[in-house]
């Protein structure tokens, strides 16, 4: 066995890189071939940063012009309650097609197994060949999560907004959370959670992150009523945050329904809204709180929802005034996966020598 | 950087292998970890043989026993004429999830790439985990693919079948026509396609595989009308094999249609077939030659389909009598991916050291 290392292209990929540049960068350094990162790679090359959040939000301006295309997802389950979730995006201008498969076994954690697992395969769109194999666990899916959060509270939250309350205690609401506390000054943050220990762990971690007053609260309802931000990042399939708690000037993120039968927010609160926000209307129609939306003057199109990429594009109003109620339904959409491989890739290539191995020898990847 | 080699469970795995011995012996090896095959790797793991034939006859056991679940496939196009698809198949007994993303990128044969390019996923159905990426590049989907048309020709062709015709030209014909010479005596080989360069090549590949005369023939008529099996493997939207060719006592695979709009034989062939075989139901009637039918003698349920694995299995009949006409009509299922990926992971595991990568270092693979 021998290995041979290439001198990647020097220059560091940025996030403005334009597809043909991307490719070629990368054709430069190997061609034709197969970059394959794991987990603890690819969390060495990346945090969750303003960086981070800003590819993701050039991924949501794309969508907004038009220049993405997004299949439905394929969705099935295994054994009942596990689920299988195949998320792609076309992203013409990038040149890029991006393929997610993102798995959630619910009985993991007894196994000291974590529940999600996901790879994040990248194919160049102009010969359907594969780029990059990211076996990224879920790390990479969670943290394109928490930025499109950190991207809705940019443009939707209420100014000088205070007081953030995080409801779940899981992955998506640490790093939902983490990514609302960059670049923001708070008094404090309200966690509930239904098991303590995990709230009091997301509690622990969070306070690395900021000098706010860190509180595990009672109930729901008291983190609605006291925060100006909320986000909400459970697995519910019930009304969890009830429209009598919400407050004129706050701002809700509900990133946990993602798949038909889940809700987190009684859906008054979308009716009461001054603006509902979504990343695909689509998908929110189907998969979101959106789905769970019967009253008969908002059209079953969703030509009431506002898509996040038309307000970061400047084409819709984000927040108006200090004191409506704003909502963004979550769903995750393909296009954050593209371009979250995309800067994470960039940064592969830009950033170290990439080893290409002998292809005459199996590999097993430890990740 | 450095390497460590972990030896594999030194024992062979072998088709009959149940579903826990499988990971077992996989997490003996090394546990957690992903193994990443290169397609040079897997073609030298394998061949097109029969064992291979029977591991993917397994498979369609398997899938009539009830065994597997198959979503709908996820189709999708990019710059119109370019083709992304996305087939998945849980397979209960064996513990499998397989996940397979096949691109055809039409245009790529004038940049001197091949048009079509895969990437097969092997999960563990019990976690979730992504246990295996098979950079196989098409490979082995043609492989499956031309297995599944040896089932077909085993189960349905007459005895004594002497001469196979041939339509197209291109790697599915290729792999078909030498599917179908496996422990098969022959007097003769047709092959009919619009360009006679590669008519000729496909010609002097079979040369090495039989003994039987090989001959290039003017037409597809002529070869319908000489042969006793004949497969089509192009990518034809409109009819190419006219009933009034089909003669009792032969078998014809149609292996082109996969995909809504294909289309390769007169619908009225599979009205007078004595029995009409696909692979899988709701495939066949969206994606394979099945969409064609008007008859309104045949119901729309496809209930006048007899599903290839029912025939192995013996829970149907395949040919009964020698002057029957039969067709089969393959449109590509998930089952094939898991059994294909399932029997070369064996080989890659039972047969070699695999070599472990520091997860430290980014990796090139040179495919």
């Amino acid at each position: 066995m021998y290995t041979i290392f290439l001198e990647a292209a020097s220059r560091l990929f940025t996030v403005v890189d334009v597809a043909l540049d991307f490719w070629k960068g990368w054709s430069d350094a190997m061609d034709p071939g197969v970059v394959v990162l794991t987990e603890s790679e690819i969390r060495g090359l990346t945090n969750l940063n303003t960086e981070l959040v800003d590819a993701v939000e050039d991924g949501f301006k794309v969508l907004a012009a038009g220049g993405v295309s997004t299949p439905p997802p394929m969705m099935f389950t295994v054994d009942s309650d596990n689920e299988v979730d195949v998320k792609a995006a076309w992203v013409r201008s990038w040149g890029i097609l991006s393929i997610k498969v993102a798995t959630g076994f619910f009985e993991n954690p007894a196994l000291g197994l974590p529940s999600g697992n996901s790879v994040l395969l990248l194919l160049d769109a102009t010969t359907g060949q594969t780029r990059a194999v990211l076996l990224e666990g879920g790390y990479l899916t969670t943290l394109r999560a928490a930025a499109a959060g950190a991207i809705a509270a940019k443009w939707l939250a209420p100014s000088g907004a205070a007081t953030v309350g995080v409801i779940g205690t899981g992955q998506l609401a640490r790093w939902h959370a983490r990514a609302l506390l960059l670049d923001r000054e708070l008094d404090s943050v309200l966690v509930y959670g239904r098991n303590p220990d995990r709230a009091n762990a997301l509690i622990d971690d969070l306070k690395e992150h900021t000098n706010a007053r860190i509180a595990h609260s009672k109930s729901v309802q008291e983190v609605v009523e006291a925060s100006d931000i909320v986000v909400t990042c459970t697995s519910a399939h019930e009304i969890l945050v009830r429209s009598e708690w919400v407050h004129p000037g706050m701002h809700i993120t509900a990133a946990g329904a993602d798949a038909t039968g889940k809700q987190e927010l009684d859906p008054e609160i979308l009716y009461r809204a001054d603006r509902v926000v979504c990343d695909l209307r689509a998908q929110a129609l189907t998969q979101g709180e959106c789905q769970h939306v019967t009253d008969p003057s908002m059209s079953s199109d969703g030509s009431w929802l506002t898509e996040l990429g038309d307000v970061v594009a400047g084409m819709a109003p984000g927040r108006i005034k200090d004191d409506e109620i704003t909502v963004c339904d979550l769903t995750g959409v393909g296009v954050q996966d593209a371009a979250i491989a995309r800067y994470v890739l960039g940064k592969a290539l830009g950033t170290a020598p990439v080893a290409a191995i002998d292809p005459g020898v199996r590999r097993g990847v430890i990740v």
